[in-house]
């Protein structure tokens, strides 16, 4: 297990070094000026989608989970933040074109920044998913012909941790910019549970 | 199955007739006085305060579904509406309570008045279930009797069907009351699906 | 509030002359020889479709809710139902295009049987939305001159009530005709709320 | 951003030497030998919940998120597995405290072993939060002192994540004790969206 585990902290820490600070400001500035965020991810990412919708709830910032019981039409002041590592599914694919067409500014994360996703996005942050990293990583490779190494990071698994943890580093930023303490987080928490 | 759908009908005419004036008073006057609508419900009673929740949504009128992603920290600004046949569900006593030490007003649909939830209730919409009802209406009695009743409507199944139609009932009064047209509604609807 | 009650209870006994028996059977034969029954709706029909799924795994029949953490890939031994008033949802026919695909017998709810949705499914089961049953109905037509026609309906509510109590009237069939007892779904009811 | 990273990630790997392997051993024993695995949590550690079941049920077990439409009676065949960073979360502790009344096995992902929730557990796995942490590391502390030291992992973040990557080693660790590959998952995988 711990194996498994350095192998995931590898993989976000050789991720980390494609972050580019403009993508870090351009998402900023969107989520600083939106009226609201509206989040979309399909399984796992849509988890981590929800983790990050969470935490700009704490912030005081508008967030809607798409599909959620209480989330309103977009509109153009509003943005929409996809999370997809293919960047090709079809429900979120759908969802960010009707969002584009309404004027929404969108944001996607995804490991190909050529997919359609990408190709709809004003922002991409790139997460770079076990493919990719492999390319830059020759253990990995040597890993994958010993054949115990998809299992490791089964599907998504790699994708989805980043992306959770660059999203974290966000609100991490975002705290920073919009001067927000650990308290001011705390006192918007849930209490009902 | 038209026997059924006949029964369920019968039940919910039936429930019609507890409801009482100054309950429905009371109710306009909390959901349209709240800075938020906090909706509780536990398995078919969850949907059922989902349901409600996003027909608050689309009258413009703030709603938070507990335990939904972005559901911030209860106020006493804000009100909570409790779902529950039995009024003794354990999670939703328990955020109820927390909500009232809040200082929230408290709204409960139940079947039992006289339960834990209705004791913490600033206004209760009686929603008369099977049992009640079958005291005013013999030939439930008989019906009972025979054995083949309580297929007709299962467990919560009365409660929760009369519960959603009184509630968009209230739908209906409130659109009244805000003078509300069909399209205000439309034009908040998700359009993300 | 007692009118537009009144209204919803009428829509839909008007709604229930429309079920036809073969219809019925058609659903009971699928749902009971299918190994699992996957359920997807959009809004408030996704919570009438999550409402009849609760019930089938009370019944013990397997069942999963489209979306949900652990539904799995669907088989050519499941079967899909789809509620959708329009019929043209594009995440939903979207979902069922695939599940078709792949073998699944598909159940429809809908207002409009010449839809897409409709010209997919295996059966389908046709609920009377507002539009259609207008042409039924005087009185309806009156009150819409009068314009305080769609307060009592607004938008798929008519649709969503009457799907949801047509499904439990499903329920109650499914329950005769497997020999369970109320007692039975009881001990397959969550204990943990 | 990358400071706020590499701190996740330096959090994480610090909570890592912590894992016993007596512990991972009765987690594999218990999650295998188990008829299903109910899994509940609270806010960000339910989606932790969540991503763990999803890929639990790829492996082909038999898996229940609390709270889910679907969920059943949890039995004396069951076990259940509850994440809470405090473990002392009231609707945890509750529901926990039902499923061991009927017999069910309980496995807990807490920071405080000595809590409620850590109380009622079979097998507890340890993940050292910020508090615990810190008197590990003295850079933290300094950090600390400089006040800006929540701001890089706020709440429950370290916590949340460190556990969902600690399940997901456990994944790993399920795939490699029961013979299967990432394919297998794959085909479990759902195809609906």
């Amino acid at each position: 297990m711990k194996t498994a585990i350095e192998e995931i902290l590898k993989n976000i820490e050789l991720a980390t070094d494609y972050i580019e600070e403009s993508t870090i400001s351009n998402f900023l500035d969107v989520i600083t000026k939106s009226n609201n965020i509206f989040v979309i991810g399909a399984g796992r990412s849509g988890l981590v989608a929800k983790a990050f919708a969470m935490r700009l709830m704490h912030l005081g910032i508008g967030t809607y989970v798409v599909g959620e019981t209480i989330s309103p039409a977009i509109s153009e002041d509003d943005s929409i933040l996809a999370i997809s590592g293919s960047g090709e599914t079809n429900t979120i694919v759908s969802a960010v074109r009707i969002a584009k067409d309404r004027g929404s500014k969108v944001l996607v994360l995804t490991s190909y920044p050529e997919s359609t996703l990408g190709s709809l996005a004003d922002s991409i942050l790139l997460v770079k998913g076990r493919t990719k990293v492999d390319i830059d990583n020759e253990d990995y490779i040597k890993r994958q012909i010993d054949g115990n190494y998809t299992s490791l990071t089964p599907l998504g698994t790699a994708f989805e941790l980043t992306s959770l943890i660059f999203l974290d580093g966000l609100i991490s930023e975002l705290m920073h910019k919009m001067g927000k303490t650990e308290n001011d987080l705390k006192n918007r928490h849930t209490v009902l549970e």
